[in-house]
């Protein structure tokens, strides 16, 4: 177990440190859990309340909050952020570099950095190239010709089809498969002729992918997720989509072919989006959210109908489909109403 | 291909038998499907009406029915659960114990029981620990400490990552990943600061995960899943959620971080529940109910609208966008006649 | 890189040919990326204008539009059908035929055609029969008595449980597990008794498989996919399920289990099916349909509501809430007026 000192965490933050700077600390906790040895934060203010109850060693907290605790502080304006950081000091190592167990599987035609290092069980194919510090957990299967960029993670169980590019510092999580066929068919009128789907899945630096993630390979261009893009597990991102900087999506958000995202929106989760549509930068989708259109004004947009009692619900249901009879019916009502009013 | 005689199933089973004790029976089957060396079941009183067509060889029906069937009976007062019980009789068997395949991978340093069977390819980190008849399938990845009560059964291509705790007697179908990083990052100004997952996944004794089903590890603690929870293919779990005994949910439920579901209740498919609230126990949520608040009474809540032909839906989807101005509309021509009234 | 002279294609597609028949071509491309060595097409007449700016070497067109274009042409009277039959042209080649890597694990018991080729730690198990032409990717998983048909391709990691059929010239792509239990348990009052799952998948000749999809096997009888479906990436398809020919469906169809698809349906992305209904053949169901009955008339059915910034959306979903009182409300306006008209 890796131990610090207060004054250690104060230095790694640029935090200023009030009380007990030769405070060891264990690890973190959040306000209501943490232990003596434990560091927590206050972020949402709906919490300072825990602030007088907390057994935390040390809390993280605005310097403007410092009059209403009496423990061990570091000061930060933002301490979630610090938080953040501070996680990666207790998390597990990564697996040591320039290891390649004997059970993998690697191209002669395959060129990997000498830091690579390879689980067990990992098929890589020939063409390949893997910078320096890239991980291939156990059992992860890359195509020909794919490409990962310097520290990229892959954990165990990842699929990369064939021409993947990958940038660096990336994290992909198991099951996913990057690079599989775009769902595309031409009709026949006795069936559906494949389309053998050409392009590629390209996908920039700093881009964290789910587990058992989609995203498949575009039919003529390439699929294309840009730098710092935060993917939920089981998401499912069609061929020749774009994805701008910074956004970030929940776990089920399904993105028809060719649609474009801006850049630092928020999808949540289990929104849909049609395909062959653009939304502009800065949208956030709440959960749920059906996206037939193109977007063009920056907002948060919804859809659906709030959760209800069943029997009530039924009501309001078969109401719906009588909608337009009720409007119509409404408007007839007004004209009698003025009607009355002009014979009076 | 393994025989019971018919007494030998009422035997098993503590039921009343009626008619040929002596009956060979080879497997089961639905009512309308069955052969003559088959058992049926009648549970749904829809389907009473079958009993005088069906060739089953014998029929599992409750007591109070035996005056409606003329042919070979198995009385039991819940016949769908003793068609349940009997089905383990024709299954496949498990995996032999005991058995590691030469192409299995187990770090020197994990404690299998004897009797623990290993599937080709599987891998098995350091510090993991298989009780009694765990049987871990072709191609899993077990990774550091993770820990298996007794009879465990994981399918092929499992995925557990580093410290999950899975108890006795569960079933985990081949996908499904455990234990992978939630979905946190601080918002930096530029960009996202991943926050490392410090937490496990913990799963009780008696719990089924269903293929490519996600269960994300927790932040600071532990996301858990209660005893006898089932749950169905391609289920999301974020971190830190806890489920209460007994729950089941059906295909694509996705559940946000840190919300609490209670006990014996049933989540409809695709039915989506957001972060930081708490169900309580036995609620149902009917099929892509989106749950966005507490729900503090026992009951059955639904949300969305009944399918309709488009054209009729485009009409009633256009006037929920008018909804409000109809209501108000509505109020006005209230207040008319309200004071036609007064001034009548 | 392939190269074909554009007679070579026109001869291929039986199109006719306007222009340059010794012009080199090198690839495919949409008219407004296709570059002078590549081939394009004008399927949607939305992007007829395209025409006239295009550099493609060449454009598949109907022979009709041939005055509107000035360049070299193959004439077709369903270019996107044309242009679908040439991107196989350009595609990868298929692995090898008869071609079995060291690491895989091929049970002595299983019946392989000698052109099967099988992938780097595939592992397939006794009794399965796999016929000519077919490939089995890197790290498949296929258990006992599994049966695959002509020239049908597995992508890597593709699992299939035991007694899993599938026919001729399907393509399954990896991640997808077919034949997991289905999702069946009897309530025993004090918790669910685990139904065990005695039947199989039964996939039919041309069927494609998506990434992470997943396929129950039968309870009793089979879950049945018929030929020339089309499945996308994370599909969910339920035990005892029957889906006829032709159909296609988008990713996150949930359909439950029992239930049973027409032919030539279009099943739109995260549309929903709940279990024991029955949907006629041709029906077409937007995204995120809900489907909750059976369907009996051929056509186009929706449900949800659309997309509204999130303020105005809040106030539609109140009045929702509502609606059954509003139409009563104005039922009694109208009684009222309807008096005064009679006492008038």
């Amino acid at each position: 177990m890796k131990t610090f000192t207060l004054a250690q965490l104060a230095e790694f933050l640029g935090a200023d440190l009030k009380g007990d700077a030769q405070l060891v600390v264990r690890g973190l906790g959040t306000l209501e859990a943490a232990e003596a040895d434990q560091v927590s934060f206050l972020s949402n203010p709906k919490y300072v309340s825990f602030l007088s109850i907390t057994r935390a060693g040390a809390v993280l907290i605005k310097p403007e909050q410092v009059a209403d605790f009496s423990g061990n502080a570091l000061l930060m304006s933002n301490p979630y952020l610090g938080f953040a950081r501070l996680t990666h000091l207790f998390d597990d190592p990564r697996p040591s570099t320039g290891e390649r167990h004997p059970s993998a599987i690697i191209d002669p035609q395959a060129q990997l950095d000498p830091s690579v290092h390879v689980g067990p069980g990992a098929v890589i194919e020939a063409g390949c190239k893997l910078a320096a510090g890239v991980v291939v957990g156990a059992q992860c299967y890359l195509g020909k010709d794919c490409e990962l960029g310097e520290n990229t993670l892959l954990n165990p169980r990842v699929t990369l089809y064939r021409r993947t590019q990958i940038g660096k510092d990336c994290i992909i999580h198991s099951g996913a498969v990057i690079g599989a066929d775009g769902f595309g068919f031409a009709p026949t009128g006795q069936g559906w002729e494949k389309i053998a789907q050409l392009g590629r899945v390209v996908i920039e630096d700093q881009v964290e992918v789910g587990a058992n993630t989609t995203i498949d390979r575009g039919a003529l261009g390439d699929t294309h997720i840009g730098r710092n893009v935060k993917i939920d597990n089981q998401v499912m991102i069609a061929h020749n989509v774009q994805v701008g900087e910074g956004t970030a999506m929940a776990a089920f958000v399904g993105i028809s072919g060719s649609t474009k995202i801006g850049s630092n929106c928020l999808l949540g989760g289990s929104s849909g989006y049609a395909g062959h549509i653009s939304i502009c930068d800065n949208v956030q989708i709440t959960g749920m959210g059906m996206v037939t259109g193109n977007i063009t004004e920056p907002g948060t947009y919804s859809s659906g109908t709030g959760l209800l009692p069943s029997n009530h619900w039924r009501k309001s249901a078969v109401r719906f489909r009588q909608l337009d009879e009720l409007s119509q019916k409404v408007r007839r009502l007004e004209k009698r109403l003025d009607n009355q009013d002009d014979n009076s």
